[in-house]
């Protein structure tokens, strides 16, 4: 792939307009963070503007983390709009192995095809029909544990599928990147995984969606990491990173960024 | 009008309690900017309770940001019922131009007569009838260009109109100021415009709504102006941004105030 | 009772999965304070996972803050579930004095018995079928006033019931405590009270309610004071105070903890 850094600038010159259908925990820092990274989120949920706005946004994400059944046929209406048109969208399946509206929203919303799953391992452990260790939100499985349902799922989707952790793994099934960067005190802050599936939409639109999820990674991570810098605990850590996202330039996400084959 | 700061001061000496029937997005941020400002802001929108907690309220914000039809429902009885009691309203039409459901809820809200409306350039031109140039949440349109359409717009409702972006116009339809206070980062925090209604439905309770609306634009500007000198990116902007609401005076306000006739 | 810092070590070696059942404004709010306190937040609301997930959680906290009829009838299907299973859990009546939706509410949840009640003075007295003096979510009435209602409902529930202000109260309906600890700007935060009603969820959780609760608050307020010396308004403090929970070792709390038989 290209440097990192040649999609962070290639995102900022489109500044895409993201659709999120996402959860209420999540709305507030992921509109935050999506703007500071360059992109223009918008959250729009309704059933009767689903499909229309669809129609306005350049990729849609959507999120199962409060859901509810209103909820999920509007994500269906949006997904689908999306794939009429040729748009990216990108599936994030907070929990789904938690309960069975969870289960049966994530198999409809990957029945749709997304362009690209991000979830931690538990969650595409589970998507691919295998069993989670985790509870609530919170991820049991390492990373390499779900390696092989990622590059299954990717497989039998057509899509890429990022398995996100210490490490972040990223494939289409055939091809996998490895991508190091992070800090180990970002999980303490709520929905920044929520957050970082609407910059992968926004890194999707106008780039090969693995290598867009991969660079998305990177700098999320990196950003991350320049914020623990400055951090003393989790509350100013989410000051900082949406600083250090606002920030970061494409040389400096080219030079630190951490990606490797698999 | 009086001195700016004149208004802040009355503002906080009634702590007015505000309803506000608002989207997801902004309610966090919108409750903690309201509550530095020194009103006492309560988000309620079942339709249940909708006319009974307007009773309450001392004014009362609505915003279509995240709308549903069962939403815009609470807020056209919540409108009623201000309009019944002679306290004021303000409408935010957060994205009006967008879709059809949109429009629908912006042209039955605006035929309730808000007290004030407050929105972006393309907001104002879409609900005046024109065509807007924006997409999105984001204003595709300068100020400048809705200026006639703000004036036929309050001229119409017999309310005051807000449009706000670079320097802030505001009109009754025959009187105009132009506030010139603000920082360029501001549009980089998600909500601010959302929460900004909150602050004008705040300072219109006992004052004249035109006045009113200034004077609240000027005080938000000046403590963006403010933070924005301590702030190293959108996400410190927005933490000392409410520091400096909460810390500013009336005679600084008076002193900072960019307000000119129009 | 045992120092309060054990019933922190204690929580934290748990690391508690909480199912929250909140209002819009405090959501995220919740789920940082609860993270960086130790807790496992997870936001479940729909009617279809009601049951399934209170299954999963360890205890759960109830909000009435932004509630509606289908929100309610989730929040009565979880605290039955709990109570099937004995689990603990925590109702949060914000304002229930407010309007008759509200006190209806209140009612049925009160009626399936807490095992904890957290609220302000106006709402321990609208609870218990008096008087209030509130208005909006704001408590108009001290502490003080509302301790004698607070231990008949405590009575009547078989429950802990907590009433916070300057210095709270908290009562079994025999037994009572008083926690000095806190900080006067911490009002000014918006959600800081429906999150401390999750962190006394998780508190509970292999503790016995009364000190549980008792612990968590005191954990709670020193925080804030911790917050407040470094905060340059409420801003600043939200952010602070985060990173304090995250700090507080269960040594420094039991050295802090300003707690007293009442």
């Amino acid at each position: 792939m290209q440097d990192a850094g040649e999609y962070l600038a290639r995102m900022r010159a489109t500044a895409p307009l993201v659709q999120n259908i996402t959860n209420y925990v999540a709305m507030n820092a992921m509109a935050n963070i999506m703007l500071a990274s360059g992109a223009s989120p918008a959250m729009a949920h309704a059933r009767e503007e689903a499909a229309e706005f669809a129609g306005l946004a350049h990729a849609l994400s959507v999120n199962i983390g409060t859901l509810d059944p209103e909820w999920v046929a509007s994500m269906e209406i949006s997904a689908r709009a999306m794939n009429a048109a040729g748009k990216p969208w990108v599936l994030d399946p907070v929990a789904v192995f938690a309960t069975a509206l969870r289960r049966d929203a994530g198999a409809r919303l990957l029945a749709l095809g997304p362009t690209i799953v991000r979830g931690n391992a538990s969650e595409v452990l589970a998507l691919a029909g295998g069993a989670a260790g985790g509870s609530g939100a919170d991820a049991g499985d390492s990373v390499e544990s779900a390696e092989a349902a990622a590059r299954e799922l990717a497989a039998r989707t057509g899509g890429v599928v990022a398995v996100t952790g210490a490490v972040d793994y990223v494939t289409d099934g055939s091809v996998a990147y490895r991508v190091a960067n992070g800090d180990a005190m970002m999980p303490k802050v709520t929905a920044l995984g929520c957050a970082l599936t609407g910059v992968v939409a926004a890194y999707s639109v106008n780039a090969r969606p693995l290598e867009a999820t991969v660079a998305a990674l990177a700098f999320y991570g990196l950003a991350g990491e320049e914020a623990a810098k400055q951090a003393a605990g989790p509350g100013s850590l989410a000051v900082h990173f949406i600083d250090a996202l606002h920030a970061m330039t494409p040389e400096a996400l080219s030079a630190g960024a951490r990606i490797t084959a698999a």
